[in-house]
């Protein structure tokens, strides 16, 4: 998508195979700042600090730090060393795991000699995948968007919780894309943005990458959201997701289970974007057995944000000493979610629906 | 309560009456200030602008601007024009109109020469109303924490949204009341503070009072409620309210429909606390009556904190010219809420209920 006109991506590899390019997101909105990573501890320290983050970007970057372990040791031993290292940076997106393991895979089988160029392509390959899968998922929810501009008047009131834009991803997004592509196509919509406490991903990525593809949209508190659906202000809601259990359950941004239940009590459609790299289905029940992150304290006593004078900088909004408690993700069970929005079509939140949807490609 | 072990008020008349002293609640918790406040102009500007929140202090500090009005011209034309001053500087707790009314109603079939020493009397009697209606609200609602104490081994989980601390009244709170007296009396148990942005009541002033007063307490994000309450983490909710409809739908600040929704959907009791002096029987249909106040954009693109050199700063956490909707208050359906805890007891959230309660009473 776009920054400031110009058509870019959020993982870019080298031209010399040596490196990828990715985009330090902790400074956006507020400073673009792209790093290179050139190795395996320098991709791992990229993921597990959020530079980059969001599922399937983090699936992208991953295979790119298994190739660049492969360039400079690609033994089984190195190769799983890395593995390791690279999927215990983030315990809960299931991409991460997914794609490491699916490097090495391919990789284990090859001869040595091989393994460095066969890794950099196959992340090439699972990047360029990540790009169809997401534009596929666009024009699969592109359909909803139309069926509801058909039935009214004005914009269609979309919310998003989180980041599952383009910046979560390679390109696209999971969640946007579908309204990337209601708006290239003209369809009046416009985005109700929840800010995403506490680490702000709405008010710091999705703002700021809407504002730079000319989508309207409007930031609101996470607490607004359900207000907004009583009056009749929401046409329907789209998030992304971490990791979906067999049976539906949708691990994603603390949070969206509130904005699923409120979705209910008010018959709003709650959609989630799902590239089905993301379905686990070892898991039955969401609740039970997805683990939930607990992310530092200083993250809901602490912010970061910009000075009058331009600096980036970090205040303190509770008192000095005060416990904070900071689960990163929520289970929204299948009963409250509408539909999946998969890279192969809608699907039901349900064990037959997903089991017969991936039976059906495999 | 205690600010470092010494018990106060948040609103203290000056014993010259001449004046009321105020916390300017703004700099809290970072900063204690007090302000004294000698006219009606300057009584406005502390509600309008948030030095003093929560219905129950602002109806307080709003009769002592009747009060302060009196004092220097106590015409009915001057009483009038104050009244109509300090109601239009918040428009939507009701215990403002209130105050005001009674007040008005109190002084004006009055004599000039007595107006300003009766409306001072009024004002201290509404206060020190407020003062025992909040501590029978904490009776009753102690009643409530020790019935679950009964059943659970550790301590009683309580979750409240924003401040309905002692903060948001004369002292007690009403939300905080029962927590207060349970902790007196020795009851073990817990808060879950939630941090109610966007202008961090929850933060910035329950966690503050909570720990000066020595209950055990942990901030979360708005986000955080609904996916502890899956867990099973949560015992009970009590919020306040800035108004409640005829049929018992409660106004309260923005995102407690979200934690009642939660609250509904696992089965854990969802109580308001509620003074029946913030009861609108004039009202039925809370969501489609009570009108919402819409405040500044710039709530939500910037937050307060204090930087690590100890200064007070604004931080900007949008991009550049993102606008923001920010809706003040929702209002949580009658059919969601367990109960209201009033100072009378504790009372069904519907209208045969309702109606009752204040018939036996008037």
């Amino acid at each position: 998508m776009r920054i400031d006109g110009q058509a870019t991506r959020t993982s870019r590899p080298s031209p010399g195979r040596d490196a990828v390019r990715v985009i330090d997101q902790r400074w956006l909105p507020h400073r673009l700042t792209t790093e290179r990573l050139a190795d395996v501890a320098a991709v791992r320290r990229a993921i597990a600090e959020m530079w980059v983050r969001g599922a399937p970007l983090i699936g992208a970057t991953a295979a790119y730090g298994m190739a660049l372990q492969a360039r400079v040791d690609a033994s089984d031993a190195a190769l799983a060393a890395a593995a390791a290292t690279l999927q215990a940076a983030r315990p809960t997106a299931v991409n991460l795991a997914w794609a490491v393991q699916r490097l090495l895979r391919h990789l284990l089988p090859l001869p040595l000699h091989v393994r460095a160029t066969a890794a950099w392509d196959e992340a090439d390959a699972l990047t360029e995948e990540d790009v169809q899968v997401n534009h596929a998922i666009g024009r699969h929810g592109l359909a909803l968007i139309n069926a509801i501009a058909e039935h009214r008047p004005g914009p269609v009131q979309v919310l998003t919780h989180c980041n599952a834009g383009w910046l979560a991803t390679v390109d696209w997004g999971t969640a946007t894309s579908p309204v990337y592509q209601a708006h290239a196509a003209g369809v009046p919509l416009h985005v109700w943005v929840d800010e995403t406490r506490p680490r702000n991903q709405g008010a710091s990525l999705t703002a700021w990458e809407l504002g730079h593809e000319g989508v309207p949209h409007t930031l609101i508190t996470d607490n607004a959201g359900g207000h907004l659906m009583q009056r009749g202000q929401v046409d329907l809601v789209i998030v992304g997701c971490d990791r979906v259990s067999a049976r539906g359950d949708v691990c994603n941004k603390i949070g969206t289970y509130l904005k699923a239940l409120a979705a209910h009590d008010n018959g709003v459609p709650f959609y989630v974007a799902m590239p089905t790299s993301t379905l686990d289905l070892t898991l039955a029940d969401g609740l039970a057995e997805i683990p939930i992150e607990e992310r530092s304290a200083r993250e809901v006593t602490h912010l970061h944000g910009r000075s009058a004078a331009g600096e980036m900088i970090e205040v303190q909004i509770a008192p000095d000493g005060t416990p904070a408690a900071n689960p990163a993700f929520d289970v929204t069970p299948a009963r409250l979610v509408s539909g999946l929005i998969t890279e192969h079509g809608i699907v039901a939140a349900d064990e037959a629906a997903l089991r017969g949807l991936m039976a059906g490609r495999r």
